[in-house]
């Protein structure tokens, strides 16, 4: 009788090597030999879902936009504010807590990119821009802002807030780095 | 008789070869062998300064920090108001146009660190929070700041703008973005 293979848990598993892999050694430790050694699965097993680095970097890219899309598929059904709502958000963009990772592989992989001379779209300034096109369009935001300024400076600051974290710098808790964001919110909200 | 060396400009030549490689290759292709093919010099010639790659990383990240604090020292002694001159200083922080490279080798430098879980001070968030303590004791910001949560903010919006113009994110050119810090500025000063 053939071997009844889990693929759904094999893929987590080779997830979560990869993610160990990338947050101890970078991207450059990730090979589908090195994450098959981690996973303790064979190099045929690892092969099954990914030939080369390139599609191993992509899918751990990909980990950590599934997991930020599911959390704030969370918020966008609550019964609160709108303003409420992009504070969520935008908290979530952070990267606070456990998780601080999801910024580290985002950052390596921003980099990969960058030497590659290859950078693909920004997913968080998309739908930083969407947002606030949308509040704005909804007639919720101030009559005399420069959209375009405010989205520019909105996703510096959670970026720039997100790196912060990873590095250790910031001193606030989670409820005074909410704090500045509400702040910057009211400022663009009616 | 023997071979008259230039120290100076040899280790110039190193620090350009430092930064090629780093820029194309990341921290992981920084090695004497490499460093030393890329500056068509042998290996002797680059052992004579460095003998590891840890010393090349932190060279290259030394480089950076004295490539920005040469610009802010011309800048420290112009006869202009204390709010021109943090602004001009911070303009050179967020690293735009050619010096886009300094932020790529810098967040190279980060991510190494981070691996390690042995970050080292920032410089860049000393020097803003010194500034920041040095404005307010000369009674020049407003009275009723958070002086924390404005450190935190104008930090996260710099190094968010510089990661965003490093990335091609930034529609605007070098004076709308002074626009925008100039515009935080004006919030915190008297």
């Amino acid at each position: 009788m053939p071997k009844i293979v889990d693929y759904n848990g094999r893929k987590k598993l080779i997830a979560k090597a990869t993610w160990n892999i990338i947050s101890t050694e970078g991207l450059q430790g990730v090979s589908v030999r090195s994450i098959a050694k981690e996973a303790n699965l064979s190099l045929g097993a690892v092969r099954h879902y990914f030939n080369t680095q390139e599609e191993l970097i992509e899918y751990a890219l990909t980990l950590v936009e599934e997991q930020v899309n599911e959390r704030i598929n969370t918020i966008i059904f609550q019964p609160i504010s709108p303003k409420e709502m992009v504070l969520k958000i935008l908290m979530e963009l952070v990267h606070t807590g456990d998780k601080k990772v999801e910024m580290q592989v985002w950052l390596e992989y921003i980099l990969y990119r960058i030497r590659k001379k290859d950078l693909k779209n920004d997913k968080v300034y998309e739908g930083i821009t969407d947002v606030i096109y949308k509040l704005n369009a909804a007639g919720l935001l101030k009559e005399n802002l420069s959209i375009e300024e405010e989205i520019v400076h909105l996703h510096a600051l959670v970026d720039g807030l997100a790196l912060h974290i990873l590095m250790g710098l910031v001193q606030l808790d989670e409820k005074g780095i909410e704090k500045l964001i509400e702040r910057e919110l009211n400022r663009l909200f009616k």
